[in-house]
């Protein structure tokens, strides 16, 4: 049995519409951010780092969204969530999922985290500043090439779609103009449409 | 056959060492930094995010440390350097690499690559001074309790290893106080040790 630790509107999302792709059994635990729940004792046990998503097994604890996205592909094999017979694209999904955390994820974050990289005011202001710029970099190449088409990988659907889409909803409130980006917001309005989807969406608004 | 490409001082070790320590056969081209030729066309071709490493294979090029270190480590699995057989130990090698390039790397790379997320001088001053902190808060959480000793997974070398001493690296240089982090500096100090390691740090000062 897993358990997922999410909080609304985060990438959390990712790992949750995975789950619902995959048909898993999963409980859903929600972390409040408005109460700082994911800085707190109870939830540094699980998860030291302060943040979600975590993904309680029966073999213990596991983090950070790129592993979480190819473990539940390889736990629910047959639903052919990631190329996991083929070393080369299955590195292309990881590659992709990689510059997602490590590249979109963080561009976004200097919007609303910046003390994670600051210690004034002014410094954070100015991380603000620069995000519909370094955001729109990172979108554009992933509009210019990266997105394959129909779905990230190419034809079949998989974990990176579930992650580009969960990225994607932040486009708007990080000041990017989207009509430069149409093949994203395509991709975007085809994957809020599958059945997991919505219902992942709304079990975090009910609050899970 | 493989290509690398690399550049001194960069991320691009942690794959270096992993070629080395699969026995790989490949080619090392180094590209100059100092000649911002990440940026210019021809490496733009390779790989247009203008980044290092990069890595050409038969089957086309791959692009993100975590996804080039599994893939390196599946392509000569004979050599044991991922948990490759265990889904949930091959995610927790998934998930330190991920802390890694998304939280680690990005938190150090505030020091010398703040134009990345600013537009101006006193926002890229502002980054600079929270480098200390920022980085010296990650590699404690390290320290504490994700390198598990004696490797980072445990009995086994593995090619987050390769990647941690890659960025340990960087240490002294980011103003953190070694002091508090015995358990990283004497796991640095053992990776540096292995003839893998010496031959890949010796081919890039040669200038491969």
């Amino acid at each position: 049995m897993l358990t997922l630790y999410y909080a609304p509107h985060t990438c959390a999302l990712a790992t949750h519409i995975a789950l619902e792709e995959a048909g898993a059994d999963y409980d859903l635990v929600r972390v409040d951010f408005a109460k700082s729940e994911q800085r707190g004792a109870d939830y540094l046990k699980i998860n030291p780092k302060g943040r979600v998503p975590a993904l309680a097994t029966e073999h213990g604890i596991l983090t950070e969204t790129p592993a979480l996205l190819i473990y539940v592909a390889e736990r629910y094999s047959n639903e052919g969530l990631a190329p996991l017979d083929d070393a080369f694209d299955l590195a292309q999904a990881q590659a992709f999922n990689s510059y997602l955390c490590s590249t979109v994820h963080v561009a976004h974050a200097h919007r609303m985290r910046g003390h994670r990289w600051a210690e004034d005011e002014a410094t954070i202001a100015g991380m603000q500043r620069a995000v519909p710029r370094s955001v729109g970099a990172t979108f554009q190449l992933i509009e210019d090439g990266m997105l394959k088409g129909p779905w990230v990988l190419g034809e079949a659907f998989s974990v990176c779609d579930a992650y580009l889409f969960t990225l994607a909803q932040w486009l708007e409130a990080d000041g990017i103009d989207i009509a430069k980006l149409p093949r994203v917001i395509d991709h975007r309005r085809r994957v809020s449409g599958r059945e997991a989807v919505i219902r992942a969406i709304e079990a975090e608004l009910i609050g899970g």
